[in-house]
């Protein structure tokens, strides 16, 4: 090896080595649908030092407002069926109701936050998903047309990253688009997945997923018995006890791909602890 | 003058004669609510060439919106009374519904959009409207509080041209904040403005009125009969011959205020015309 070719690889490995930390704290609808919790999450997240990004939920707020306009929600295995009048009313509420007075918000306490949906400066490329198989509660299986739903195909990191060096908090609705006009509804955890997997190319991602819970519990009536810590073969063990069950194993699988594809670390917690220094924390 | 000073001045007037063209577009609600319009307008704008931002109302969606949940508009002097519930209409009908659907129709011609309102990196700053005396349809004076309406204080030229100078083009709804928390309703007509003003600073600006009409008419029923020029004399004299009257006379002296702060061009046009070419030209 040639001098130059080991100042090289020197060089390379700094500046993996010297990567700036960057949170991204996903909150659900939940959080941002009641007034004192999404104060308490705003406050917080104002306190979090450093590189951050927002990503929000809100169905519960969808929910209620189609209800409003005389539209039935309808859901299979716990996602939406977004028709066209549906997703009207999420690109309003997510777009727009939830998404601008977040804003407006952390504006409010320092933060240079901007909102964005994935059509925003083409941030999040999706398709329309297909008809898909799906085990439906009463054991049987239907192919389910989810509608206006979108699969996140590509994030474009060049934008966030150049927002986020630029000292502006990118704040990101769960909607994203096709390309071709179409603005089609994408699960929030989806979203801040494929935005920390994005940007683990540029940052040391931190993804936490704030929820009603303390973190993954060992019993689910007990908040005090959170597991600090879960790694892929401690997951397995989890899921053969029936300690960990339904809508945690997908949360759980989806924060190990996160992981597989260079976020450094991914936590679930109560939205009363964003910076992440209670709840559980998944690692490979 | 000693040879440096003159150098100064040289450069001094060789910069502002280099001042790159930006178009500043603004479309009303009749516009924004019909798809075929709407689908016209954003092929016309995505094949203006150059630097350009796009300026957007909605006020007929949100009151056909705000009706569908049993909301009445109430409007005095032709302005929108904004209540709490009237506030989250607009914030949902503008900042999500039309200004997301704008945003997305662009990307797929090819434009890379991006959606704010003024709470968006702190764009646009702006107070609550105080009472204000208003004149009656029944030629009686009252106070009125227009509510959640915010007069502009300042706009941030600066993220605006970083964005637009890495080839992003904002598309900004009629949306506000106070910088405490509050999302404003703010006409567009007058976002359009201030933006235009603002960005007169950075850029050689012309700012394009689109509308349901080919220009000022000089007669209301004849769209023949556009007067093709109107500078701040002949505006005087049109409105002592009665031609100019009601609603376009706030909308000229809109128009002269941001020419006396350093926009270019001020045009009134069609919105099948947003290049310009048609319409009414205001000039100082």
């Amino acid at each position: 090896m040639t001098k130059q070719k080991i100042r090289r690889v020197v060089i390379g490995k700094r500046k993996s080595e010297m990567k700036e930390k960057l949170n991204i704290i996903k909150v659900g609808g939940g959080v941002v649908e009641d007034a004192q919790s999404l104060a308490s999450l705003l406050s917080q997240f104002s306190m979090l030092e450093g590189r951050k990004v927002l990503v929000h939920g809100g169905g519960r707020l969808a929910t209620s407002m189609a209800a409003s306009l005389g539209i039935e929600s309808r859901m299979v295995g716990g996602r939406r069926i977004t028709d066209e009048e549906m997703l009207r009313v999420v690109t309003m509420v997510y777009g727009g109701l939830v998404n601008k007075n977040i804003v407006a918000g952390l504006q409010a306490k320092g933060v240079k936050a901007i909102g964005l949906t994935g059509a925003d400066g083409d941030v999040i490329r999706s398709h329309k998903r297909p008809l898909k198989r799906i085990k439906m509660d009463d054991g049987t299986e239907q192919m389910v047309d989810f509608g206006f739903v979108g699969d996140v195909d590509k994030v474009d990191a060049q934008l966030l990253v150049k927002l986020v060096e630029e000292g502006i908090v990118p704040v990101v609705a769960p909607l994203t688009h096709d390309g071709e006009g179409h603005i089609l509804n994408t699960n929030a955890d989806t979203i801040a997945s494929s935005v920390a997997c994005a940007l683990a190319g540029h940052y040391d991602v931190t993804l936490t997923f704030c929820f009603e819970k303390a973190g993954v519990l060992r019993d689910a009536d007990d908040e005090s018995s959170v597991i600090p810590c879960i790694n892929e073969e401690q997951f397995q063990q989890l899921i053969a006890e029936g300690v960990v069950s339904g809508g945690m194993i997908p949360k759980l699988e989806n924060a190990f791909e996160a992981l597989h594809k260079g976020v450094s670390q991914v936590i679930i917690t109560h939205a009363d602890n964003i910076d992440g220094s209670q709840g559980t924390k998944i690692r490979n």
